[in-house]
């Protein structure tokens, strides 16, 4: 195999990009300056020494503990609940959270024989109990997977006295009613909200 | 800025990528065996270094010249011209072509100072004389820039006395009629084909 078929088929196995995507790419990076491929290897070979996943939360991150598990004007009785580390980058983009995170590293699957065991579920009631936590907000994603971990853990800290709370369904902001599927419209009237009188 | 940041943001840079998809390849590779990284580093290192530009067609090769432009066993009176590099790998993938190939670069573009001096245009005519090409493929995308740089080019080989064509325009096969764009109908129209009757 030649070294450009060899690099293509390496891009084509990252997530969402197939091989036309990959030949792009390759190609991109040979007729650009070879600066713009030598930087890309450079971060790629130092990826796994300078980035780990912070001993309390479980995002990636330089420094251990992270930016938010070390801030302390964040408000550190609330706890969010999340499959995957790049769920925290999202959620701290809305702006709109100001607590601590918790990355499980993937949801209840037993077909997979992924039990809480599999998951960072001990190191989450380990952190409640330290912290004196008072709510955890159930960010999983709205899937069969996500409600099914989301409703385990409720479970389980319902019995240690926590507030739980799950993120509402809806229809996406600037989303279209049209294209809308038929469950997100019954959450959105379910969970409608009332204007006050 | 962080080393994640770093590596999102020039993932991002590279063509079909946006900023969601970065996040998602980087978190990709910080979850995946630190191999699959370092693999990916060493590759674009040295990209640079093995693969150049063939000094026959321009396509991107390891050995010089390429490996079609050194094949003995392919028609050396036929050449195909295509736009840029990658396009060589799609017309070699169909199977149907067996001569070779001279890759222009680009196209003419006077309104960002492209002209037939920037491409490689010289070379084309060049290798036309020393080679004895009798037929010339004009393979460009079917643009308006694509167009007119295969005019522009049948103008000059005509003069050469040199045999030109054009790849052919129409709906593309497993396509649908119903979504295909108007100008494509009208040239599938224009360029039809006749039953033997």
């Amino acid at each position: 195999m030649s070294a450009l078929d060899d690099l293509v088929s390496q891009i084509a196995r990252l997530p969402g990009l197939g091989r036309k995507s990959a030949v792009r790419i390759a190609h991109y990076l040979l007729k650009s300056d070879r600066r713009v491929a030598g930087n890309l290897s450079e971060l790629l070979a130092t990826l796994h020494d300078r980035i780990h996943p912070c001993s309390e939360c479980g995002r990636y991150t330089e420094a251990d503990p992270c930016a938010v598990c070390s801030d302390s004007a964040r408000d550190r009785t609330v706890i969010c609940v999340v499959e995957q580390p790049q769920d925290v980058e999202v959620l701290e983009q809305s702006g709109e959270f100001h607590g601590l995170y918790h990355v499980l590293g993937g949801v209840l699957s037993p077909i997979d024989g992924i039990g809480p065991g599999e998951l960072r579920v001990a190191a989450l009631y380990r952190r409640i109990e330290q912290l004196g936590i008072r709510e955890v907000i159930l960010a999983t994603n709205p899937t069969v997977e996500g409600d099914t971990t989301a409703l385990y853990l409720v479970k389980q800290l319902q019995t240690r006295g926590v507030d739980c709370s799950r993120l509402a369904l809806g229809l996406p902001v600037g989303g279209d009613l049209e294209y809308a599927d038929r469950l997100t419209v019954a959450r959105s009237l379910r969970g409608r909200t009332h204007y006050d009188s």
